[in-house]
């Protein structure tokens, strides 16, 4: 099962909120309550709702009561603005609505166009969708064949947050790498961090990790610095939210200080990064929108069924992070594993120069 | 209130395992309960822990029924090994009962000796428990001075763990550094390491600092890089476990992750050290025992009501790391702010010369 996908004309997706405990899959008919979802973290992984919002803008145009082309294309460009702003930092959802609205955008023949009837265009918002859903599938395994020539049969890897077939439509980005050199015979061993504080690792990342059969331990995020300096890991694979077009690495929280051990350590350090996720308008991770949620994702915490902090305590919770270039080894895309110099470099991965 | 006190010829101390929840006293009367509650972490802390141990020595004196010296002295023998074997990584704990034991060696003439009775020395390890005790507070309060110059009106400082009255006898280390220039009037912001995985910062500092009225956010300790890297931090305090004749500081999980962040970002950092907890007899903090705990500690969390981990994961729990000296801006003693080469400077606060 996929983790994003469009059956009896409604968008169903594992809710990833209540997963280990609980496993379920829940529909959604409306454009505005797949924001909501995508807000509230049902759905998560930048793939994911890039994938979620695409479906979303399907559901927006077979709401529209609209006969006329015209007024699809305005209910439309409603509903993009609505998907792309349910999350500030993953590009994929700004990037899958504007795929979407472009090729529509040229299929009417341009703003205000007649040339094609209202229902040809629901229909093609519907099948761009599911291509973009159906290329994320590909486009994972694509990464994962060239992400895995960088493992090494008896590797111990750190994984932060979940990047896998839960942060994707299927497979996964870092941990399809990881899967995939599993598939190959590799032995390996994943330190997965915890990721506080949605702890995304612990529920997620433990969970497909169990049902692939990949050996792993968590760790609490802090402790990775200790296995990184005693020697006992070699690569360190993670995701990417946005990729600015030096190869600054937006990505869930932590990613940056797990990084800056990588690299006090000599250890490699890779983002795994769809070229949907690369953001070449942007010249450095500082002009990244980083997103700040609700602070009891912090303070809600229980431990042994008692609340840990005090019942007034403020908190602060910034949901991503920005790793310099400086402290990335090589980011592995679709188009192959792209190295220093990134300005240069990813530039053509993206434009496939 | 002090945390460790010696009442009613009973050691009693704040059980800190369920603040901020429930505040409560627990009294023992016998060696091996105290050694106990060391390593389940009712009271933790390096200087709360040496103190901890000095009383539960005392205990052990008044539990030989032997009326001989050299009885005595092989039952407190037996006792220091047990209350020594609790928790290896901080150095206090052996620095205690070794200090008790030492004098009272030099008081009884030397092993086997009889010079002097039984109950002179039972007396004169509580009394040099007590004089343990009382010398922390003094102590804290010097190092607290010193280190207070350091933090400038206006300063947001992050803090790591919990290094305040619970870890000691009274008043703190890094966290007595804060409270006094906060007691000063300089106004200052704690940006609070909740602390992963026992989160004596959500727990206890967070508590502590709700108690002293100084404003506090707790955040991820993942998320420190974040801040430091905002330029929104100016310095960075935390405790020590061990401080290795080198200068590098064996402290709670995370401290080497927080001290590459700070390094990263030219964020002075800042360890508070008591020279109870220098031990020059390691020349480097990689000969430095480690504790590995309970992987419930990591696997227990629960968020919302659900437990995090699926239910067959594995985790790894360690306890603490060790900070490089390279890392370190200068460590607050009771003698002053020690600063490099710390391979000279250390010896030197140590030992007074």
């Amino acid at each position: 099962m996929r983790t994003v996908f469009w059956e009896d004309n409604q968008l169903k997706m594992i809710d990833q909120r209540i997963l280990p405990g609980r496993f379920e899959v829940l529909s959604y008919k409306d454009h505005r309550s797949v924001a909501q979802a995508i807000t509230d973290m049902v759905v998560r992984g930048a793939p994911a709702i890039g994938a979620a919002a695409g479906f979303g803008l399907a559901l927006a145009g077979f709401e529209s009561a609209s006969s006329s082309t015209e007024g699809l294309l305005a209910d439309l460009q409603t509903a993009s603005a609505t998907l792309k702003a349910s999350r500030p930092t993953a590009v994929n959802l700004a990037w899958a609505v504007d795929r979407i609205m472009g090729k529509v955008s040229s299929l009417s023949g341009g703003s205000g166009a007649t040339e094609v009837e209202a229902d040809v265009i629901r229909n093609f918002v519907l099948e761009e969708a599911q291509r973009i859903a159906d290329e994320d599938v590909e486009i994972n395994k694509r990464m994962a064949e060239h992400g895995a020539k960088l493992i090494d049969d008896g590797d111990t890897l750190i994984h932060h947050c979940n990047t896998g077939a839960l942060a994707t439509v299927d497979w996964g980005t870092a941990l399809g790498v990881i899967r995939t050199a599993h598939e190959q015979g590799k032995k390996i061993h994943v330190l997965v961090d915890e990721t506080r504080p949605r702890l995304q690792g612990a529920r997620l990342t433990a969970w497909e990790l169990e049902q692939y059969g990949i050996s792993y331990e968590i760790i609490s995020d802090n402790t990775a610095g200790y296995f990184l300096k005693a020697g006992k890991v070699q690569k360190c694979f993670v995701g990417s939210d946005r990729t600015a077009a030096n190869g600054d690495v937006a990505n869930k929280i932590g990613t940056y200080m797990l990084a800056l051990a990588a690299h006090d350590n000599g250890v490699p350090f890779y983002p795994v990064v769809p070229t949907s996720t690369i953001d070449l308008s942007l010249a450095h991770g500082d002009l990244i929108p980083i997103e700040e949620r609700n602070p009891q994702e912090v303070l809600g915490l229980e431990f042994m069924g008692e609340r840990v902090a005090p019942q007034n305590a403020k908190a602060r919770n910034i949901a991503f992070d920005v790793t310099p270039n400086r402290l990335v080894t090589g980011i592995v895309t679709e188009n192959g594993v792209v190295y220093p110099p990134f300005e240069v470099n990813l530039k053509k991965a993206v434009l496939g120069e």
